[in-house]
C-alpha cells in the first residue's frame, strides 16, 4: 500500500478541538453503553478526562487530590473536582455540570458526590463501567473505589476500559495535527543532535540538549526520555540516560516521548560513534527494511498481528548476526505514550484510517559482554490507502558521529 | 524557633544513595510491617520503587506494563517486572532477587508471579499491605488486583499506604541534598525571569523560558508547571498556562515542580506588571508576614495543624481587604511533588527534623470581575532547632516587572 514521508512544516499554535467533536466524542460513547448495557461510565485518568471533557491542567501530578467524571447514558456528562480544579474546568472543559468539594477530605474525598451521581444516572442496566481492565489505571485511591461500589449497590461496576479506550484509537483530524506536530519537532530535533554531538559528553548530557531543543522548538513537555549506550550495541532503550561518557566505538539510543497539546510521539533514533563494523551496518538496515516492508504493507483492513508478522518475517529471514526477542514490535499512541493496540502475535484488532500506531522492530546479538539489541521506531498513521509515517522517517545507513 | 535561609550553590552531580541506605529503609519498615502485623507489603507505584529499591526509570509513562515489588516481614525484597525492565533494574536497584515476565500478556500481567511471592511470604499473619488508602494511587489495573486478591486467599489484603508513606515524611541527608539541590535551582530561575520578562509575551512563552531555564541549570525534569495571569490578581496557581498575553496591570504567578535525581520542590513566584495598588501590595506583604510567621514557629515537636493555625491567625487578623479561603496551606513534599502531611486544621502529625513541608498561604479578594486571589509558598525543612527554607526566600516587597 502507499506510504509517503510527511515533512511539511507545521503551524505551532493550532486551534482549541471544537466543542462538536466532544460531543461527538461523548455521543458515540453514549451508543456503546447502550449496547454493552451500561448506565454509566466513571473517569478518574488524565487521557480519558482530556479526550472525553477537554479538562487538562499539570495538577493531575497532585495525587492528593483525586478527579472524577461521570458520563451517564443518557445525558450530559458531569464533573466531580476539588473546588479549587474549578477554574481549570472552566478554562479547558465544555461541560457544565462542574460539582466540587473542598479537599483534601480523606473521610469523603469526593465519593458521595460520585455515589449520588452515579444512583441518579443507574436506573436502565443497573451496571456502570470503570477503568479496571488491561492497560487501565484507576486514578483514585482503591480503598475509596471499594467503598464506592458497597454505597451504590444494588448497581454494579463492570469493566469499562475497553469501552473507553475503543474510540480513542482512531484519531480525528484535528488529533492527527497534534501528533504530526509533535513528531516533526522531535524528528528535526534528533537531525540537529546528529549534527551537534561528539564523544566525551554524558549520555545525560546529551539527552538533556536535546530535549532542550524539542521545547525550544515547540513542544509543550518531554515527559519521556529513555536510551543507553555502549561498545558495539546498547543495553536498553527505556532506561534513564546515565553519566556514562559516551567513547569512539559506542552505539547510543535515544527516545523521546514528547507531548503537544496532551499527544504524544514515541521513537527513537540510533547514533554510532566512529567507523561500525559491518555487521551493526547490517543490523540496522536490516530493521529499517523490515519497518518498510510493514510500510508498504500496513493499511486499513490489515490486522495488528498481520503487521507484526511481516516485520518478524524479514528479521527471521536475515537475521544479520541477531536473534529475535519475545513480545510486541509496536503499538498504539496518542494522549497515552503507549496504548492499545499491540502490534503483536496475539493481538488481532483490524487497522482503520486514523490509527497511529508506533512500529518498533529489534534485534539482538552478543555485544561486549552482555546482550546488546538495536531497536528502530517510526510513528504512522493509517490512511485512508495505506499509511504515512509522521516521523521523518530515519536513513537506512546508520547515522554516524565523526 | 531559628530558621535560616540556605543560599550556598550547590553541586549538580551528587552520588547515588548508597546500599545501606535503602537497606534501613527496608529494615525499618520490616519493623513497622512486624508491629501491624503484616506479612509483606505490595509495592506497585514509581514514588515507593524508588524509595525503597532505587528502581526508577521514565518507563512508568508506559501504563501498559505494571511493576511490583514484594517487601516480606522476614526476607529481602522481590522486584517482579516485565522482561524489558530487568536492565533498569540492574542498572538502578540493589534488589538481587528480580523475577520477570514477557510483557504485554494481559491474560496474566505478572499477577501469577506477585501471587507466588505473597504465597511464600504470608505464613505468620495471613495478611499483606497494598497502596489502597488516602493519596496512593495502585498502579496496575484494579481488575488484576482483585483476581489478586481472590487467588491468594485465605491470606488477605489489607491497607498498607500509611505504613509505606510514614517513614518517607522524614528525609535523610542524601534526600535534602536532592531537595536543596532543585529548590536552588529553580529559586535562581525564577529570581533571572524576573530581570528578563516584559508584557506582550504569552504565559505560554514565558513558562517555557522559565522551564528551559531550570533545565539548563541541572534540573533533572520540570514535570510540573502551572500558573495564571489577570488584571489585578489571578484566578488560579495549579492550572497549565495559556496564550493569554501578559499585559500592563497584570498579576501572573507561576508554579514549579521541577525534579532532581526524582526529589521535587514545589512553589510559586508572583509578579506584577508595572505599579501595583497598595492593596495588592499589602496582599502580598501579608502572605510573606504569615509565612515568616510560620517559619519563627515551626520546629520539631509541632504538630501541622499547628502550623496552619499559625499562618491561619495572620491572615484572619489582617486581612489586607481580602478574605480565607477553605482548604490547606501546605503540604509535604518529596519523590512525590505533593504528599502528607497537610498544613490543615485536622492534620495533627508531629513535625520531625528531616521532615520538608510546603508553606502556602493565600488570600482571596474581589478581582477584575471574578475572584482572584494571591498565594505565596515556600519549601521548608524542618531542623533540630527550628527550620529553614529551602527555596531562596522571596522578598517581602512583591517583585514588580517595567
Amino acid at each position: 500500500m502507499l506510504h509517503v514521508d510527511s515533512t511539511q512544516t507545521v503551524p505551532r499554535t493550532l486551534p482549541r478541538i471544537a466543542e462538536t467533536e466532544y460531543r461527538e466524542r461523548v455521543a458515540g460513547l453514549q451508543r456503546a453503553m447502550d449496547i454493552e448495557r451500561l448506565d454509566a461510565l466513571v473517569l478518574t485518568s488524565e487521557d480519558h478526562f482530556q479526550y472525553f471533557t477537554g479538562f487538562h491542567s499539570p495538577t493531575w501530578l497532585n495525587l492528593t487530590r483525586p478527579r472524577f467524571c461521570i458520563i451517564p447514558c443518557k445525558s450530559d456528562p458531569i464533573i466531580i473536582i476539588p473546588s479549587n480544579n474549578a477554574f481549570i474546568a472552566r478554562q479547558t472543559s465544555w461541560i457544565s455540570d462542574v460539582r466540587t468539594w473542598v479537599s483534601p477530605c480523606p473521610s469523603d474525598e469526593g465519593v458521595t458526590l460520585v455515589a449520588d451521581a452515579i444512583r441518579a444516572a443507574a436506573t436502565t442496566f443497573r451496571r456502570v463501567g470503570a477503568e479496571l481492565g488491561p492497560e487501565s489505571r484507576l486514578t483514585m485511591p482503591v480503598a475509596d473505589f471499594l467503598r464506592l461500589g458497597t454505597s451504590i449497590a444494588p448497581v454494579s461496576i463492570v469493566d469499562g476500559f475497553s469501552t473507553l479506550i475503543a474510540p480513542r484509537m482512531v484519531k480525528s483530524e484535528a488529533e492527527v495535527k497534534r501528533m504530526r506536530t509533535i513528531a516533526e519537532i522531535a524528528s528535526l530535533a534528533f537531525e540537529r543532535l546528529g549534527a551537534n554531538m561528539r564523544t566525551g559528553e554524558t549520555e545525560a548530557q546529551i539527552a538533556q540538549r536535546l530535549r532542550v531543543d524539542i521545547l525550544r522548538h515547540g513542544a509543550q513537555d518531554v515527559p519521556y526520555m529513555t536510551g543507553s549506550s555502549a561498545r558495539g550495541g546498547y543495553p536498553s532503550v527505556n532506561s534513564g540516560l546515565s553519566e556514562r561518557v559516551v567513547r569512539p566505538g559506542d552505539m547510543l539510543t535515544l527516545a523521546t516521548g514528547s507531548v503537544y497539546d496532551g499527544y504524544f510521539c514515541c521513537f527513537n533514533r540510533n547514533y554510532y560513534f566512529g567507523r561500525p563494523p559491518d555487521a551493526l551496518r547490517r543490523r540496522h538496515e536490516l530493521l529499517w527494511d523490515a519497518t518498510e516492508d510493514a510500510l508498504d504493507f500496513a493499511g486499513p483492513g490489515i490486522r495488528a498481528s498481520e503487521v507484526w508478522r511481516t516485520l518478524r518475517a524479514r528479521l527471521q529471514s536475515e537475521r544479520a548476526g541477531g536473534h529475535l526477542r519475545q513480545g510486541r514490535s509496536g503499538h498504539g499512541v496518542g494522549l497515552r505514550l503507549c496504548e492499545p493496540p499491540s502490534i503483536s502475535a496475539s493481538d488481532d484488532t483490524v487497522l482503520m484510517p486514523g490509527m497511529v500506531i508506533t512500529l518498533e522492530p529489534s534485534i539482538a546479538f552478543e555485544g561486549s559482554g552482555s546482550e546488546s539489541f538495536l531497536l528502530h521506531e517510526e510513528d504512522v498513521l493509517i490512511t485512508d490507502r495505506g499509511c504515512e509515517t509522521l516521523t521523518r522517517r530515519a536513513s537506512r545507513e546508520l547515522t554516524l558521529i565523526d
